[in-house]
């Protein structure tokens, strides 16, 4: 039994498998299963990054049948059952999960990738955490007012929930956090944009939670443009529909594609890349091969896609063990059911938005919601301590906790 | 008034000019002032980068006359009192305090470098924790026994504190972190060498103590090699005097040199690099410099060196700001003179060794002692609140908390 993909997902299918008949071997490019929905906190300097990352391997340590492998996975020959690494080796399996998730995606402009960064990995989240602090730097050193303002404005890209977290995180760094230790540039002055192409942000929430998260931005200092998309990204800005707009930090949270490995399959994937699955989640014509997570296209009930979110990866992972479980002891493997359990957004200090059944919250309420279901699921006692300590002093202080500038310590030159 | 690096010497500088009538401005190449102290702790997994950071416009933003740059000097120019920075630009000053420390040396074997990273900023932490994280998981995937001795051998070289920290605390981490986590490779097997080219660990501390911590690291199953140097470093291991040894991570804690910018000054530097200063630590023949910190050579009043220690670089960073201020209102500024208040090192979990004024303590009690001090002097109620719980943590649960390979992820392909 193989399973590539450390993230909830592929974790959830491996521990779903701790007490089977089976040999688990789990293989992941990173040595860390990590949580994801706290990622734009290490981006914005709030959090470190051992603070919402454990080791897969100590996760795994009591599970006797699990063995944890570092490597990266580039291809599946399911002629020869066999998946190939990027060393070279080959690793054989008789059941093989895939769980590699999803990656950015920028709609056919690649170019785009070094001027906008995206977040789905610590590295991702600790360059852009570079990049944000080291442009408050570059506006204190620089004496062209023009220049000056193209360093304090901010564009984050994609009205969803990660681009809603970065932009309202982004207005409270430079209205409260740098306030008073810069003597040259005031961060006071940064303006951070949020642009979503559709009509309106959190396009998944109910309208009037969208209308109330756009509210709470805006109450933040986020300037939000919506119904327009972002046509050009260059090193000294952007062209939101025809008006250019000089900044020097843009980030990504506009697309994801379908991680590239699933194209070896030879099997039909959607636009996205994402693999259409069988009810029990296995490709069709390969029995032997499930997908979980956000590279598995499944429909719920009512025919709307299974969202790409962690309680459905979740879901999906455990749902697999399952399934390999019922064909090992031979009866039938039963259909996955997405159980939804609702919509969370935070926003910024004291804001947020939360649909759950429902209950729909807002403002200080959704924000506490926010906090305790986040602290709940994060891994590990230690990080669940580090992180409550983290949050209370940040509430206080209104400072962040890691604004330290990793890697070159110069505001990096752009290609 | 300008300080180059924001280390202990340069921030204590900047500290105590707080309130003469000048204005300071601090220049430094990362933006975080580094508790150097505790950086084996980042290098080793136990603590995370900003845990043993703080940002130095945040320490100093209530001190209304210091502004906070940052950038690379990479020369000094006595004549016109100007700095030249690394992108071009020059800053000009009336008066210089040059603290800007001391890098690692490899007596003349630069291409050693590779090979055994030393330790001394941030990135120099990860890139070791990266080294020896990424060795276990080599070993993990190795068939070749003699393959995997390799992956599982560690050499630090020189036994100075930082070396007998890195040595006593890769040995924990192989006998007890990393307990029942591998399937196939085991991580109790691997070998630790400290290499130390003269006669004892410790050289600063009295004989008694040196054999009191060599003895605490054979306990923790360090292999001491005092004696002979390391004649040789390549991809693959080293050669201790005659001696090969395969070892695939190879840690350099033994040479330091001071910072080359010193060399613009023109005038006599020692052999370390480091610049005789007057009694008052300005430069002789350039009375608007002074060097304060590990790259001033200076004499204690019995003739021997003042350490290349923090608590060193703090005193000379306070008295070059009492100097200036005595030059400030036309008294004769006073001649440094170097409080020593002991030497503390730590070896792994409850091993230490300590010699304040008559005390000597080692074992435990040596380690209490090195905690306490450690905590009461790290900058920050934040950092000392979290540092104490990962400790606490570490403390009970042999784990340490930052266990995660940033950067490549893969074991790196060497030179």
């Amino acid at each position: 039994m193989l399973v590539i993909g450390g993230g909830f997902a592929g974790l959830w299918a491996t521990r779903g498998l701790a007490s089977a008949p089976v040999r688990v071997t789990l293989l992941d490019r990173t040595n860390h299963h990590l949580f994801q929905p706290l990622l734009y906190q290490v981006a914005t300097a709030g959090l470190s990054a051992p603070d919402i990352a454990a080791p897969l391997r100590h996760i795994l340590r009591r599970q006797r049948n699990a063995t944890v492998l570092l490597g990266e996975a580039v291809a599946i020959d399911a002629s020869t059952r066999s998946v190939r690494l990027a060393d070279g080796t080959c690793l054989d399996y008789d059941t093989l999960v895939v769980a590699t998730g999803a990656t950015h995606a920028y709609f056919g402009h690649d170019d785009w990738a070094a001027h906008a960064p995206g977040l789905k990995t610590l590295d991702d989240a600790l360059l852009i955490r570079r990049r944000v602090l080291s442009a408050f730097e570059a506006a204190e050193r620089e004496d062209d007012p023009a220049q000056r303002a193209a360093w304090l404005s901010f564009v984050v890209i994609g009205g969803g929930p990660t681009g809603v977290e970065l932009a309202g995180t982004l207005a409270e760094i430079a209205r409260h956090t740098l306030k008073d230790e810069f003597r040259r540039a005031d961060p006071r002055h940064a303006q951070v944009h949020l642009v979503e192409a559709g009509p309106r942000v959190l396009a998944a929430m109910p309208e009037a939670l969208s209308a109330s998260a756009r509210a709470q931005l805006e109450r933040l200092g986020v300037l939000v443009h919506t119904g327009t998309p972002v046509t050009v990204v260059h090193p000294e800005g952007v062209r939101i529909g025809d008006t250019p707009l000089a900044a020097r930090t843009v980030l990504w949270a506009a697309g994801v594609a379908a991680s590239p490995l699933a194209e070896s399959l030879g099997v039909p994937r959607d636009r996205a890349g994402r693999v259409p699955v069988l009810p029990d989640l296995s490709v069709p014509g390969l029995p032997d091969i499930f997908i979980a997570g956000d590279l598995a296209q499944v429909a719920q009930a009512d025919a709307r896609p299974v969202p790409g979110v962690a309680p459905a990866a979740k879901q999906m992972g455990a749902h697999v063990a399952r399934a390999i479980r019922a064909r090992l002891s031979g009866r039938a493997a039963p259909a996955f059911r997405y159980r939804d359990y609702g919509n969370l957004a935070t926003i910024g200090r004291m804001s947020g938005v939360v649909e759950v059944g429902r209950l729909r919250l807002s403002g200080v309420l959704a924000w506490w919601f926010w906090l305790t279901a986040h602290l709940f699921f994060l891994i590990g006692f230690r990080n669940r301590l580090v992180v409550l300590i983290e949050w209370a002093w940040s509430y206080f202080s209104y400072q962040r906790g890691a604004r330290i500038i990793l890697g070159s310590g110069k505001p990096e030159s752009r290609p």
